[in-house]
């Protein structure tokens, strides 16, 4: 492994680079950012070695770390221009949409569908941390499709990372992370906006603010430019989950209304399951 | 100060002997909670140093620590009961219908209505930390009713606790905490909900989940026995909340049935305005 090329040079571009970096210090990172500033960072921090709009020939992965929506155009670009032994590997949120659109794209064999686990409500390379992705699963989709050389090369970086790898179809992957990872972030987002709409009549209203506010409305800090085109690309899981968490929220606050205690605290029991199954991953 | 009595040996009133017992080692501390078990762990742990049905009438200040339900009695009970230079202090999540319940009371002035904004998704003395109250906020409500010479007890265990008081009115701090605090526990509750009904399907969606979703459900571990009774007795602020949120979702749900990606940009950009006003507190 001597060569990498990142393209996104933000959170998760960057935290990939700065973890490999300390465990195999002889890989020449390459990399950019359409925008100057982050481009500037990356090199700045030591997260690429050095700036290029494009991947060298003789690259061996090709790291694509943008928002979901961008991810469909330049993957199909990086494969026209990939190299014949380059792998070219994605790190994108939502993995159905993006897996067809290249299904007949003749170079699909140096193509690995990838999805890190990990991430914070930061963005950008100053966010990157060399810990982020430390043990943390790591999603392989269609991982048949790709050629068994190439593959290599992923295991060979993401097991030197500690990741945990995990294999699963891109339509299953979709719809269980809009479950438990993209209905968190719309239900902390909107907890946000209950509140500070609270807050245009009660200005004070945050000062009351303990631990627990601060954990459900943590993500709704998260990138607009990272979760607008997710929240797009993966619409039809998303619509699944958010409208069965509104009729939750409904039937609950029915119970609420009719001052049903007793049945409030017999469903909150049930859902206190999982204290043991969050214990236990 | 020479002798304080808790009942209710849950985690709030455990943190506070710990916490307290550090810093005035003087203090005998005796006890009572209805559990059996309970009364025994806080003995084992150090929380009381003898278990009694009653406070002594020579008690500094009782301090009430059970359930919102169950104080309006307890209180009752402890003004009636208590001597002339005891203070009675709560710790209750709603103060509107606990104030107004004694607003009669011929001991009114020897009461102090109070709610210290800390605590963990878990319960009973074993969950009891003794930083758990350090440095954080203890609202108290309509201190202009509690009796000067009382009330300097208060201050003064609170100061030596590193709290920060603040001065409210009832019915203000139980709409407020509806919005920062009530509301919180709900759509924790209600996404843990969802997630466990998708497990019926698919068992493996928990495998996927990462820190985001652990920190959006965390509260859904809280305690029924607790949470059950704040919802009844805060009923028509957490109603308010609780149809704001619902109203908020459902509209954002209808722009991605739009597919209005720069309306869901353009809101979730707005609600990232929680980034400054969290990082001030």
């Amino acid at each position: 492994m001597k060569k990498i090329h990142i393209i996104g040079l933000g959170l998760l571009g960057g935290s990939f680079s700065l973890a490999l970096k300390k465990v195999k210090p002889e890989i020449h990172f390459t990399g950019y950012d359409k925008d100057a500033k982050n481009l500037q960072d990356a090199f700045t921090l030591g997260i690429i070695d050095e700036a290029k709009d494009k991947a060298d020939p003789d690259t061996d992965i090709v790291i694509l770390a943008t928002p979901a929506d961008s991810l469909e155009g330049i993957l199909k670009e990086s494969l026209d221009q990939a190299g014949q032994d380059t792998l070219i590997m994605d790190f994108g949120s939502t993995k159905a949409k993006l897996c067809q659109s290249v299904a007949n794209h003749p170079k699909r064999s140096q193509y690995l569908a990838g999805h890190p686990i990990a991430g914070t409500e930061y963005s950008g390379p100053k966010a990157a941390q060399e810990d982020l992705l430390d043990k943390k699963v790591f999603i392989i989709c269609e991982m048949e499709k790709t050629d068994l050389h190439l593959k290599g090369k992923a295991y060979e970086v993401l097991e030197a990372l500690n990741m945990k790898l995990r294999f699963m179809d891109p339509e299953e992957h979709d719809n269980q992370l809009a479950f438990v990872s993209h209905l968190s972030h719309i239900s902390s987002f909107m907890l946000g906006k209950t509140v500070l709409d609270k807050m245009e009549d009660d200005k004070n209203v945050f000062d009351m603010a303990g631990s627990g506010f601060a954990s459900t409305v943590r993500l709704a800090k998260s990138s607009p430019a990272m979760w607008a085109p997710i929240l797009s690309e993966n619409k039809k899981n998303i619509l699944e989950a958010l409208s069965m968490y509104i009729s939750n929220l409904s039937k609950f606050r029915d119970k609420i209304i009719a001052d049903d205690v007793e049945g409030l605290y017999l469903e909150m029991e049930k859902i206190n399951a999982i204290r043991d199954i969050l214990d236990l991953k």
